[in-house]
C-alpha cells in the first residue's frame, strides 16, 4: 500500500446543499481539521480561547460546507486500486465526482472508501459536509445532540462552550492498494482460567483469496508463534502468557503481532497486543445484601477485577482534550496521559459526553499500563426509540467495538453519561441501550458492558465542597455508602496567573457574570447557586470576602487541594464495599476560569493535581478528618488508616501524628502498625486534642509521619475560623461579589 | 398437509446407550408423555400422588431410554414428503433408523424435523433418549440443572418433589406434506404511537417458491385485509385497529389472519392475532429519587402501560400445572386460567422454573384477556458463561421467542427467577443473561425485556405470615416502600378433605415431619423454621396448639385468607409507586399438604382463591389495618380506603363501617366520599375504637359497608387474643407437634 501526497484542499460556506461556490467563497482548508478553524484561519479571527471569541463561532454548524480538491494522479500497476480511505467524518456528507453523486458517509467513527481507480486523475472529488445534525423543536441545548451519535459535548456543556465542530475532522488517505490487500485484522484469545494458556484467533479479511504469515513475538521481541495460512480465520495455543498489567499491578506486557500477506507489493500490519482478562465481580459482603424479606436484589457488580485479582480504581473521567476533534494527534494525548500515570490512576473513565478517543489514546494506554471505562457517545439525554436514530447509533457503535476491542487496556463498555436519571430520561428499556448491550455482546462478549453510569449502587456527584444545608465534603462522603464514586467534584478558580492568560485585564477583577468569566465557566454553570464553579459561596463562607485574585485563588486552591484528598481517601476507607474513585473531570477541551478539573487546557496541571497525585498513592497514612473547618478551642479528632491498594504487602512501622499551629508542632499519638496486606486497609487509633483557644492564623496542619518511611508520609491543612472572621452570610444573601 | 394416524411406540429402559434391547425390556409407551409414566404403568405402580409413592420414581431419569417405531406406509402423491415432525423433546436424543444415526436433538422447546421420503415402510426408527441432563459434581438438587436449559424445577422445589421427567413429551407427528408447504408465518405489526393504525408485515417461509394469499379478519370475522403475492413479506396498513385489551379494561380483540398457499393441496394456516402496545414505564414521581448527591439511578420501569394506558397489574405466579409436561393439554389449562380471569387477574407470572407453556396456554390467554409475564428456563441457580450451555440456551430461547411472540397476550420477557440474589449468584454481567437481553431485542424488541427479578425497586417475599421478630403480614407490608411485589406468599394447609386423599389415614393426625406430610411439602421446605408452609409456627402462636386437621385447617385457612387479602389490598394502597402484585403462587403441579398456592392440583380452589378474588375487585372498600392480632380492650384503629384500578370512575357515595364481635355490631363511622377516578385510590378517614375488654370468643370482624354498592363491600375476619388463650410460646422452644 502506498500512500500519496496529501492533496490541497479548498472549502467553500453554503447557504443551502443545491448552492453553487462562486470563486470568491473559497478559503484554504486543513484536514484533518473542522470548517469553524478554517473559517477563522481565513478571517483572521482572534483566539477563540480569549475573553468571549468564542461567540463568534456559533451557528457557523448551520451551513452547507463544501471540501473541494482533485483526484490525484497516480501511477497504477496492474491490478492496483487508488481508493480514497477515510477514518470518519463530522458528521454527515455527500461525495460527488466531476459533479456525480459517488458516496453518502455519516459518521465520526464509521471508516469509509471510496474507490477512485476510474476516475480521471485532476477530476473534482467534492464533499459536501450537511450542516450539524439537530433535533428539530429541541432547545439550543445539548437535548439538539439526541438526533444522532454525534457526541453532545459541543452542543454546549458546563465547560465546554457551545461550538460545535464540522468539517473532515478524521485521517483521509489517497491511498494505492496492491489488488491483494489487507482490509481487516482482528486479534483475539481465550485465557485459561488458570492464564497458563492463551488460544489465540488471527482473523484476516483480505481484498480477495491470498495467502499470509501471522507471526507473534514477545515483549522481548522474540517470535513465539508463527503461521501461514490462506484460511480466513487461523488459530494457535501461547503457552504462559506474559499478562498485560495495570502499572500499578504489574507490566502492562505487550506483544507484537505482525502479519504479512504473501503478495508482492503487499504491506505488513504491525500491532501491539496483549492477554488480560477483565472481569466486573460482586465486592465482599455483597451477597449479605439487601436483608430481610421483602427482599430486592443485591448490587450489581463494579469492582474490576483484573487477571483474577480486584483492584481499587483510582482515576478520573477523561473528556476530549480538545474542542475539535481534528486537531487531536499523539501529541495532544501524551501529556495528559503521563500525567495521568504519574497520579498513579490505573482506570480513566472516558465520558460519553465527547467522541471516542483515536488509536493512538489506545496505544498509548496500552503501553502504559492504564485501564480504559469507554463509554458511547450518549449523555444526559433522552434518545429515542426512533429508528433513524438506532440505525445511526448501531452503525457508530459496531466501529467502535470493532477499532477499540483491540487493546488490552479496555476495561469496560458503558451505554453513555446518567440515562438513568431524570435529565437523561432514558431507562432499562431504552432500545439504544438495549441495542449498545446487543452489539458488545456480538462482538465483544468478554468485555463488561454497563448500561449507564451510575447505576444501582454506584452515584455521581456531589460537586461542591459544601452544601446549602452546611456539610461539607468530607461530611458528605463519610456519610455515604456507595460500591463506586465513577464521578465527584471539588470546584475552583483557575490558577490566578492561567487566569490573566484568558481574562481581559479589565474583567479580572473582581469576577462577575456576564464577563468572561461566565464565558469560561466561572459563573452560572449550575442551578440554583450561580457561584458553583468558582466556589466563591464556599470560600467567602470559611473566609470572607477575597480581596484580590491572587487571594481568591490562593483560597480556591486550597479547598479544591483538600476536598479532592478527602474524598479519594474516604472511598479508600470504604473498601471492600467501594472500589472505585474517579473525578470529575481530569482535563479540559479549552481553557476554563473556573473547573473541577486537575489540569488546565491543554496539559497544565493546578494545584489540586498534585494533592490528588498524594491521595492516590499505593500506599499511604490517612486521616479521616470530620470536617475541614473548626472553631477555637474545639476538640478536634481524626481517625488514623493506613491505606494500601498497591499489589505487595506493606511492612510494619510506625505512625506519628503531630498537629501543628502557629509554628508550633505537637505529637498527639505514636501508632505502631503490623504489616499491611496487598490490597488492604488498616483502622488505626483516633487522635484527639483541643485546638488552641486563642490561635493566630486561620489554619491548621494534621501531619502524619511514618517513620523510616517518607512515602507513606501525609498531610491535612484544615481551615479554623478565627474569632475575627465574618459572621456567616445569611444563607438567601448572595456574596457581595456577584451583585 | 396430511396427518398420519399416530404410530404405537415401545419403550425399553438400557443401562448404557449402547445396550441391546431384549424382547421382554419392552413397554407400551405413550406419545407424548414421560418415560416415567410409561414405566410406572407398566409395572402397575399405585398413583405417585399418593402417600410417599413419588420415592419411587428417583432415579430413572439417569438411565437410557429407547423409543421404537416403525416408519408408517404412506402414499405419497409426487413431490410429497413424509416427515416426522416434533415440538421439542425432553431433553437430548439420537434418532436412527434401521440402526442408522439420522438426526440428533436437543431441547424442550425446540422443533425438530426427520424427512423420511426416502425410508422403507416399516423400517425401524429409533429414538434413544439420554439420561436427564445434570451438571457434574453438584448436589443432588436444582444446582444440577444449570447445565442445560432443562427448566430447573422438577430437579426439586419446595413444592415440587424431585422427579425429572424425560422422553418424548411434546407432539410428534407422522406427516405427509405437499412439495410447496408452509413452513414458518411470521405475522409482526407497528401501532401508531396514537393507536389510529397497524402497519402489518407478514413474513412467510415456504417450502420451495410459491404464491399465497393472506387474509385478516376482523373480531366480527369481516375481511379487512387480504394480499396475493408471492414474496416473503407482505405488508399492509389497517387503518383503526381495534385493541387487544386486557378483560378489565377492555376487550381482548382478536383478529384471525389466514394465510392460504396457491399451491394444489396445501392447507391453510389460521392463527389468531391482535394488536397493542405493551410497555414498562416509570410509575409517577420516579424520577424524583433518589434525592441529593452522590445521586445513584432512579429505580427501573416497572409500571405495565398497555396501548397507553397504566395498569395496576394484579395477578399471581404461574407454575407448571403437571410435573409431566407430555400430559398438559388445552384442558388443563382452561379451568386454571378461568379461575384467574374470574379473580380479577390481569397478569401471569410465568415462573422461569417450569417449562415455557405450550401453545394452547397463550391461545386461552389471549382469548380471555390475561397479560403474560414469560420467563426463560433460569431459576435460583448460577448459571456459567460456558459455552456449551450458553449455545444450548441461545437454541432452546431464541425457540421460546419466535413462538410466543406472536401472541397478543404477551407482556414481557424476563431472563429468570432470582437469579441476582444470592442464592442464584449471576449477576448483569452474567453471559446468559446479555445473550437472552441480546436475543429478545433481535427477535422481539418491541416487548420489554427484565434480566430477571427482583430488580431494583421491586422485592420478592415475605412468604410467612408472621416472622421470628413478632412482625405479622400485614405489618411487613406496611413497611415495605417496593415498585412491585412479583412475588409474595401466605402460607397454610390444604383442606381437610383434599388431605385425606393424599395422606394415609394413619399419618394424617398430627402432622409430623417425615410422613407423607413432608413428601407432600408441609415440613422442612424452607429453613430456619421446618414448620413455614404449613404454618403451623404462627396458628400456634395466635391459637393454641390445634386439636384436629379440621380446626388445624380452618385456622391455616382463616390466616391465609386475611394474610394474602392484606398483602393484595396494601400493594394496591400503593399506588402508584408500586404497581403490581402477583403472589406466590397460583397452582400447583402436584399436590401439595401445605403450600402459597391458591388452587390444589390440579384445579381445586382453596378458600384463599376467594379471599383473593375479593382483594382483588376492579373497585372496592379497603382497610389498612395495622396487625392480625388484637387484645381484649385495645383501642383499635383501621384506615379507610377506596381502590380503584378499574377503567371507569366509581360514583360518590358512602361508606359504612361497623365491628362485629360476639353477635353485636356497632358502627364506627359514615364516610361520605366523592367520585374516585378511574384507576386510582383515595384515602379516607380512620376508625378508632376500644375493642370489647371481656370478649368471648377469639375474633372479631370489621365491616365496611357501600350504601347502595354490595359489589365494594369488605369484610376483615381478625383475631383477638382471649385472656384464657396459652402464653406465647418460648422463641427457642418448636410448637409440640413438630417434636
Amino acid at each position: 500500500m502506498r500512500l500519496l501526497p496529501a492533496p490541497t484542499w479548498r472549502l467553500a460556506r453554503l447557504p443551502a446543499a443545491d448552492a453553487q461556490p462562486v470563486s470568491e467563497y473559497w478559503i484554504h482548508a486543513v484536514v484533518p481539521g473542522a470548517v469553524q478553524l478554517d473559517w477563522a484561519r481565513a478571517h483572521g479571527w482572534p483566539d477563540l480561547n480569549f475573553g468571549q471569541n468564542v461567540a463568534a463561532y456559533d451557528g457557523l454548524e448551520d451551513f452547507f460546507w463544501l471540501y473541494r480538491t482533485i483526484v490525484p494522479a497516480a501511477t497504477l500497476a496492474p491490478g492496483e486500486r487508488l481508493v480514497l480511505a477515510g477514518a470518519g467524518l463530522d458528521y454527515h456528507a455527500e461525495f460527488r465526482l466531476d459533479g456525480r453523486p459517488v458516496l453518502t458517509h455519516t459518521g465520526l467513527q464509521t471508516p469509509f472508501e471510496l474507490d477512485l481507480t476510474d476516475a480521471a486523475p485532476g477530476a473534482t472529488l467534492d464533499i459536501l459536509i450537511h450542516p450539524a445534525p439537530k433535533r428539530p423543536g429541541a432547545p439550543a441545548d445539548r437535548a439538539q445532540a439526541s438526533a444522532t451519535a454525534k457526541p453532545p459535548v459541543s452542543y454546549g456543556w458546563d465547560w465546554h462552550p457551545r461550538l460545535i465542530p464540522l468539517g473532515l475532522s478524521e485521517d483521509l488517505r489517497f491511498e494505492v492498494r496492491p489488488a491483494a490487500h489487507l482490509r481487516h485484522v482482528d486479534f483475539t484469545y481465550a485465557l485459561a482460567e488458570d492464564f497458563s494458556a492463551a488460544e489465540i484467533t488471527v482473523s484476516v479479511e483480505t481484498s480477495e483469496p491470498a495467502g499470509y504469515t501471522w507471526t507473534l513475538r514477545d515483549p522481548d521481541g522474540q517470535r513465539v508463534l508463527s503461521a501461514s495460512t490462506s484460511a480466513s480465520t487461523s488459530t494457535a495455543t501461547l503457552a504462559t502468557p506474559r499478562l498485560w498489567w495495570t502499572h500499578d499491578q504489574g507490566k502492562p506486557a505487550l506483544y507484537t503481532l505482525e502479519v504479512a500477506l504473501d503478495a508482492p507489493g503487499a504491506d505488513t500490519l504491525t500491532r501491539r497486543v496483549g492477554f488480560r482478562r477483565v472481569r466486573l465481580v460482586m465486592h465482599e459482603g455483597a451477597w449479605a445484601h439487601p436483608i430481610g424479606l421483602p427482599k430486592s436484589r443485591s448490587h450489581p457488580p463494579i469492582t474490576l477485577e483484573l487477571n483474577g485479582r480486584r483492584l481499587f480504581a483510582l482515576g478520573t473521567n477523561w473528556i476530549n482534550p480538545d474542542i475539535f476533534p481534528g486537531r487531536i494527534t499523539a501529541e495532544t494525548y501524551r501529556p495528559l496521559l503521563a500525567l495521568a500515570r504519574d497520579a498513579h490512576f490505573n482506570l480513566l473513565r472516558c465520558w460519553g459526553g465527547a467522541p471516542v478517543a483515536k488509536e493512538s489514546f489506545f496505544e498509548q494506554c496500552d503501553a502504559l499500563g492504564l485501564l480504559v471505562w469507554q463509554e458511547f457517545p450518549l449523555a444526559c439525554n433522552r434518545y429515542p426509540d426512533d429508528p433513524a436514530y438506532l440505525a445511526d447509533l448501531d452503525r457508530e457503535s459496531r466501529a467502535i467495538i470493532r477499532r477499540v476491542r483491540q487493546h488490552p487496556c479496555l476495561a469496560l463498555w458503558c451505554g453513555g453519561n446518567e440515562l438513568f436519571n431524570s435529565w437523561g430520561g432514558m431507562d432499562d428499556q431504552s432500545h439504544a441501550l438495549r441495542m449498545l448491550g446487543r452489539n458488545c455482546f456480538d462482538l465483544d462478549r468478554h468485555t463488561p458492558f454497563l448500561s449507564t453510569s451510575p447505576l444501582d449502587g454506584m452515584a455521581h456527584g456531589d460537586y461542591r465542597f459544601r452544601t446549602p444545608d452546611g456539610r461539607d465534603v468530607f461530611q458528605i462522603f463519610q456519610q455515604s455508602a456507595y460500591t463506586a464514586y465513577p464521578e465527584f467534584g471539588c470546584p475552583g478558580p483557575s490558577p490566578a496567573d492561567y487566569l490573566r492568560i484568558i481574562i481581559p485585564a479589565a474583567e479580572l477583577w473582581p469576577p462577575r457574570p456576564g464577563t468572561s468569566w461566565e464565558t469560561h465557566h466561572a459563573f452560572k454553570v449550575w442551578s440554583p447557586d450561580p457561584n458553583y464553579w468558582i466556589n466563591l459561596s464556599a470560600i467567602t463562607h470559611y473566609f470572607g470576602e477575597p480581596a484580590s485574585l491572587e487571594q481568591l485563588t490562593a483560597l480556591g486552591e486550597w479547598l479544591q487541594c483538600e476536598g479532592y484528598k478527602s474524598i479519594y481517601e474516604e472511598a479508600r476507607r470504604q473498601h471492600p464495599k467501594c472500589s472505585m474513585a474517579l473525578n470529575w473531570c481530569y482535563n479540559e477541551c479549552w481553557p476554563c476560569a473556573a473547573n473541577n478539573s486537575l489540569i488546565n487546557f491543554p496539559a497544565s496541571p493546578k494545584p489540586a493535581y498534585f494533592a490528588v497525585r498524594e491521595a492516590c498513592r499505593p500506599a499511604l497514612a490517612s486521616a479521616r478528618i470530620p470536617k475541614f473547618q473548626w472553631s477555637p478551642g474545639e476538640s478536634f479528632t481524626a481517625e488514623l488508616w493506613l491505606l494500601n491498594t498497591a499489589s505487595a504487602p506493606q511492612p510494619a512501622g510506625e505512625v506519628v501524628a503531630t498537629l501543628e499551629h502557629d509554628g508550633v508542632s505537637t505529637e498527639l499519638l505514636r501508632w505502631s502498625f503490623p504489616v499491611l496486606a496487598d490490597r488492604r486497609n488498616l483502622a488505626g487509633p483516633s487522635v484527639r486534642c483541643a485546638l488552641p483557644a486563642a490561635p493566630r492564623a486561620a489554619e491548621f496542619t494534621l501531619r502524619l509521619r511514618v517513620v523510616g518511611r517518607p512515602d507513606l508520609d501525609s498531610a491535612y491543612r484544615l481551615g479554623l475560623r478565627l474569632p475575627e472572621a465574618p459572621p456567616e452570610p445569611a444563607p438567601a444573601a448572595a456574596p457581595a461579589l456577584n451583585r
